[in-house]
């Protein structure tokens, strides 16, 4: 299948906006190509108890099974502060890296991935990089 | 706003379908009604390693904070064990109880809820019954 | 068996200050006392993904287990904002209620409760009050 | 500072047997040496409702937090089906895997390693493979 990696990337970015992040003002969107050509997207809802968290890509996940499908072909994750004038220990960290996936959220992607399954990161250049499953979670914990 | 709870419930029980639920055999829908009128649905999502799973009511609640909506005006959950001829303990340990939404989701929901946010279940009789989220999160942990 | 609630009170406001709640600045301790009369104790583990935050009580779980009991007599959790100077959205939030478990926590302790389980908190005014699971978490999901 | 993997690895065993495995029946053990020299233990406790689930990672973590320390000078991990006579979908899905950490664990070790961190796992001929978590989690998710 030939993937529009620019708009599955806009997706992403588009869906990003609406995350819920109260508690760290650092905003994730997610979007899924599924195996039917169908798009999915997700952003991070965060919680007051932390641990209740749902990130980006848990979303798109759920929103892609919730539909009936069960392949990912490529995932586009694009992540940063928002500008909503919050000052978190987010902000007040330092500096963070590019927005990789999560290793949960990679976890994740594994349950619905194979080797041909494409992950597309936005480097600090803007530009799209390409990853699979095993370069980001190599041995990874599996049940056949 | 008027709120058809049949059709929620008939929403979160056709997306109960498609739950991805290897390792319990435990199917669960959940449909939202946000402030817009619009439905938003989601199923478990289970992964190999447990503490990784996305439950139907986050995947709802995803799918609605991925809109631009965050204010959940019902919400219904249906759940049950499939019947796709797994062996697993949740088969084996006996009784479950109704389907109610487990403690993480109780939280989840409390995020976007409000004194007059309907939560709909499903008794063993097929009968829907209305709680609010201070009759199943009583004495919440909550940041105002 | 009797309970010191005031000794256990105590271990959980011990702990707590351990917390790694970096991103919160929110510093909670849980103390449990198991069947065989011994004391387990944890505090709220946070992670810059915050969905892989553990809270206190779960940790005070994990270390009740780990050392081969598995039936919660007694919980006591505390908790409240730290005094590390920091500036996070838990404190721009406004009020921040009593420090009850957050509901995943709730069916955590539901896992390892009975009828007898008493779960101790602390009011305002410092006075140590007293709950029962079903109290807290009505209507619970469980396996029997 | 010098590090006896055997007695790591003999900790992670001996902690193992505690799982709370009821769902998966699937045993973790983790056991962590940090920075003074103390050892920290975990294993999987799961829940009802698999999201609440804690690995032993977690666990051993958590203990070591809650003991005062914040930094894992080596970490060992083992795992495998219980003999219980349970009957789970683990169980029925075929091969499982070398126990590695899940990708949710990769993070939280993340969280308190450095470039030196050992992290032990056990192949299939029983012999002690060390990584890093640059090995394990390659471009991580991190905030400094």
């Amino acid at each position: 299948m030939a993937i529009d990696s620019e708009m599955l990337v806009n997706a992403a970015r588009s869906v990003r906006t609406n995350a819920h992040a109260r508690y760290s003002n650092y905003f994730v969107g997610a979007a899924i190509l599924d195996d039917s050509g169908n798009i999915h997207v997700g952003c991070n809802v965060e919680n007051s108890s932390f641990s209740e968290t749902s990130c980006a890509e848990a979303n798109a996940i759920g929103a892609m099974v919730s539909s009936g499908s069960d392949k990912i072909v490529a995932i586009a994750i694009v992540g940063g502060l928002g500008d909503k004038g919050a000052n978190t220990m987010f902000e007040n960290a330092g500096k963070i890296g590019t927005c990789t996936p999560c290793g949960g959220c990679r976890q994740r992607i594994l349950e619905f991935a194979d080797e041909s399954t494409q992950i597309m990161l936005v480097d600090d250049e803007g530009e799209v990089q390409l990853f699979g499953i095993d370069d980001l979670l190599p041995l990874a914990f599996r049940v056949e």
